[in-house]
């Protein structure tokens, strides 16, 4: 796996146990579980889903949040050519302030499609 | 058609004529085309970049564009179930934030289906 | 009761029950179950929590979250003085993008503080 | 004067008044007297400043905030066609997400145009 | 000291000092000083300000300020029980946008906490 | 040609390209032409637009956009002393969450300044 993926993975994992680990956390607790359950297959797909939190998260501009569902992305077979579509929404609706992010998420997105080759 | 949904289009379309017949205005008219354009289909269908559309509307909180993406999604079909899950995504990755404006989509996606009957 | 404060919180709560009451709802449910959760006393009181939850809808400029943590914070009965110390962090962090959401709660504010007269 | 000129300055007016007649509000205050500070002639001019402060208000989306510095750059003699400009460097950074703002802006910029006719 | 703390701590000191040795900086000085007189003690104390002003810093996500205010609120005797409940309302409030800012504030909110060992 | 400033550049381009070279990225291409144009000189010069362009990055908190209006603004000879002056209306506008993102265009604008000696 490249070190960019698996640092992060590790990074983000090592830190979610010690939040979940925490004395009083039960909010955060809540929180996390509920992350898990929205994205779930519904009436929506997991797929779209994933789909509309990678969107969100370009246009509110958190990297780590859109790695994350670039991971999700790939491991539920969103194509290059769908990808490109959800840049351009994105960078539509939020402005060529998402440029750089999506700059990051190319790259991440490259990255993903690599280890698999 | 329920006042508040004319109302809307009304102004909508009023200000944006006027935005489109003003003198130097070609970034704003290219902004527009674009803003078409990027909704058409592709690789994603019109249906799933609407409903992107709007979770991104959604969690930049625009209560405009909000109601804007909600009666594409109507016109496209997008049925109350996936609306609700829809709603749950722009809701966890933005926060209690967007209740109020998860109020106002609600108030305003069920004058839409109210029209048809 | 002024008319401002009743007409907000009949609408909010008008709303609140169709949102509860639709179909495909767990998700919302439970951020709402959660928000009644989260402030409830603990390591930090209701009251200070309270001003938690007003400086952040201060600073992320939602009008009715503001109006919803005045009431609250009214309740547990933050002085005028307090008040304007919360204002002021507010427009500190957030910057005078915040003046025109302060001019609506400070007129909120001398609303609730009426009532009570 | 048109009415929603006059009703937007007279409700300003009231607020900002009272915000300033309260007690302990020191911070506030000095961010009003900084905020009058910071567009006066300097290395820049004022005009140029005020076209900041709009751009800035029109991607943070701040309708009140839009029509303060309209206002501001029509007493210095900002020209429509460079009002447009201002429009597009909004719209392409910020995204469509600045769009309603600019239909209101539009109508507002056209309402200060009117009245001095 | 932890060097994630020295380096933030060293950047920080020297690039405030070169903002506040370059010429014409007037206005940046007054905004400066005003930070520093906003947390003071007053009707709440300079513990519920610091708290207030890092529940802002993480619902607008800036990872310099968050860490600013925590090492204001070890200063001020923040418990790690109380320090939970902050990061649970940001959460709520601000969405599973503030995640990945939350996990770096605890490393820091831990690093802090192990200095004092 | 300071690393800070090579390597920013460098891997702008890079992932520019990988963009541009992209599969079914029609949407994006036309936003990064309207990027272009939207900067010419019109009834506005160049020269205020890029401070336009830096204001709102600042505002919106976008520290590679930032830097990119940083070199603009360079190339088009804006004074030290003006740019204080939009550093100033960045922070009263968008508030002392600017503050970090102010420290590194300090710092960058430094380095662009020392290159040329």
């Amino acid at each position: 796996m490249d070190d960019k993926i698996k640092d992060f993975k590790a990074y983000r994992e090592k830190m979610n146990e010690r939040l979940l680990a925490a004395n009083n956390n039960k909010v955060i607790k809540r929180i996390f579980n509920l992350d898990t359950n929205t994205y779930m297959e519904g009436a929506l797909s997991s797929r779209v889903k994933e789909m509309l939190g990678l969107v969100s998260s370009m246009v509110l501009r958190c990297d780590d949040c859109i790695k994350y569902h670039l991971e999700k992305c790939y491991e539920l077979e969103v194509t290059s050519d769908e990808m490109m579509e959800i840049f351009a929404v994105a960078n539509l609706v939020g402005g060529t302030i998402v440029i750089p992010h999506t700059r990051r998420a190319m790259e991440y997105w490259e990255l993903l499609n690599q280890e698999a080759r």
